[in-house]
């Protein structure tokens, strides 16, 4: 393995801590059944480790576990939330900062015609941005159909939050269903499903989680029940033409990855035992120092220079974004160029053509790793 | 791990090979970037994995590496094929025997007015079976507005096979698409994409193609393009609301699962190498003895027992399934009572209130498996 300095945790974290390592392999190994399909003692072992994950998913996100929907990812997820409450029709809201995981389904409804939606202002880039500021301009696009609002806790390309309690609130007194893309928010800040009412938390188990690639939740709101986005056996009432109505079985039709739902519940009992608190911290004090090193150098853009996080996006003047990543990645330190899946964010900052080079530090980060950055930058 | 007698095959394999947990856990360790979404040498290597799995999937089902689409299992690929064609009406035909991964969808879209849908016979009760009676039943079932037929290539209940190459010829003559479901087939017979006129060849990694469990493909015909399923990121096109044309990445949005999909191309080449044909018989034969013994039984009922093949579904008189598969775990044999996932199946086979035990072998099984199985049989 050549040396490697690994700065792109907003796509993933890296490396994965061995107690996950362990623990896929050995659900392979030891608990090979099909969860949920026979009532043979390798089935029901499969079945105890998807509720084992389910329960710390549970306590991290204050829900319940039978209220934990696994996915193949965040984008599953994204999707079964927001087909599943506007294919019927009606209204929604996103932030401007949205994902394409987003904004790209709303995108695909309202060109079908099964659904509208609007962008709200998140101000990232303003000097002086005040959460009243933001829920004006959420408060500004409701409309007498409007059905639900989306939006991520954190930006994928840069350190713009969201007030998601104040957001949450809103909505809950309007009677508006809250969607929350938890991407870059889970185990880094507290996201909590009751406290924020929030109905549909979106979450990857690869990113903050520590769990691995191939997992993904979607943590249902109370009570809600959603349209299904795919049908199948899930061992349930087998003979019905329908799916039941059953929270979490309804949405999680066919073969679960058991072993990688194993895995991601390693990752969750490390955030858990560590704390979300100190996770966050970590990549947060190692975000700001680097921006704040970085806005000295003269020919460098950083965007969002006033908001604080564990990512910073930012341009050379005289090169690309995939110029810069390529003679990053000549030294060995992984950066993600380009657009970042993310057609509304790059608007909202204006970025330049060829897009911008994101670095994004997570739980195995060091500060020697932003000073390496630097170093290479001071080169170009 | 307390000793254990896997028969539960047709659910998923079990244990899986060496190579397959080693590929697994050597991924996580050493390729654990996110795939095609930087150009850093850890997101680069993780593509090469994922493209390495492509090249062994399209050699195994004689497709090309751009056709192969990842998905979370079988019932995902399925749901993708189902809708991605379906989803702006016309009529549908499965057949009789389907899972409720196909039913379920078709089903669902009836209900909604998306779509129609027929089921065709396909006599796995009759002592005497032929191909033309299938094809004619089918062919009573096409009506002018008919898009897409859908059928297994066996059945995930009992040793029923359909003739899938003279279905897809039918097909194509006539310009109806065809999508089979492949999750009992795949490694145990040959599926030739172009030979047989398939349209969508759904798939599942973790069962006769031994990757882990949280892996399925959606192999697509030439030429064809479906409606998504799901949008979202994909590392392409960022800037544009619509997911890209492009087969593969248009239909895999979200991260994939890296690591399952380097397990699976280890389980595709051990099934390469040892040969589609030999692991078949191996079932085949295994199944086949199984079924002559288990009709010598008096109070046994063995549904379908002209058929052959790798499964046997069957009953004993005054116990339900659910009794006798209790029994078998008692003595450490894995097998599955029930109803299968398989409304259509079970009525089309008559099996009693409470279902039937299925018992389906695979790669790893013994005769002294099938032997253990009738001594406990007959302590009842």
């Amino acid at each position: 393995m050549p040396r490697c300095i690994y700065l792109d945790h907003a796509a993933t974290s890296y490396p994965k801590p061995p107690a996950v390592l362990f623990a896929v392999t050995d659900c392979m190994k030891k608990h090979g059944g099909n969860p949920g399909r026979s009532s043979h003692r390798l089935s029901l072992e499969a079945a105890k480790e998807i509720y084992a994950c389910r329960e710390v998913a549970a306590r991290l996100f204050h829900a319940t576990p039978d209220r934990v929907v696994f996915t193949l990812n965040t984008t599953h997820a994204l999707n079964l939330a927001i087909k599943g409450i506007m294919g019927r029709g009606g209204h929604a809201i996103c932030s401007d900062m949205e994902h394409n995981s987003v904004y790209r389904p709303l995108y695909r409804m309202a060109e079908e015609g099964v659904c509208d939606f609007d962008v709200f202002d998140t101000f990232p880039t303003a000097p002086l941005r005040t959460d009243s500021m933001i829920l004006a301009s959420l408060a500004s696009k409701i409309r007498p159909d409007t059905r639900m609002v989306v939006c991520a806790g954190i930006s994928n390309i840069c350190p713009s939050t969201l007030p998601i309690r104040k957001i949450g609130e809103f909505c809950h007194r309007r009677g508006i269903l809250f969607v929350v893309d938890g991407a870059q928010s889970a185990g880094v800040t507290e996201l909590d499903t009751e406290r924020d009412h929030i109905d549909a938390l979106c979450l990857p188990g690869h990113k903050g989680l520590l769990g691995p690639q191939g997992t993904g939740m979607l943590i249902l709101g109370k009570g809600l029940t959603l349209d299904t986005l795919m049908e199948g056996g899930n061992g349930m009432d087998s003979l019905r033409g329908e799916m039941s109505e059953d929270t979490p079985e309804r949405y999680e039709a066919g073969t679960l990855q058991t072993p990688a739902i194993a895995g991601l519940r390693a990752g969750m009992e490390l955030v858990e035992s560590v704390g979300v608190e100190a996770l966050g911290a970590h990549g947060f004090s190692l975000g700001v120092g680097l921006r704040d090193r970085l806005r000295e150098i003269p020919k460098v853009t950083v965007y969002t220079p006033h908001l604080n996080g564990s990512t910073v996006l930012f341009s050379v003047e005289g090169y690309t974004s995939e110029e810069v990543g390529r003679r990053l990645d000549g030294e060995g330190i992984c950066v993600r160029p380009g657009f970042h899946c993310s057609a509304l964010g790059h608007r909202t900052l204006g970025t330049p053509d060829g897009g911008a080079v994101r670095v994004s530090f997570g739980w195995g980060s060091r500060e020697r790793d932003g000073d390496a950055l630097l170093r290479c930058l001071k080169t170009l």
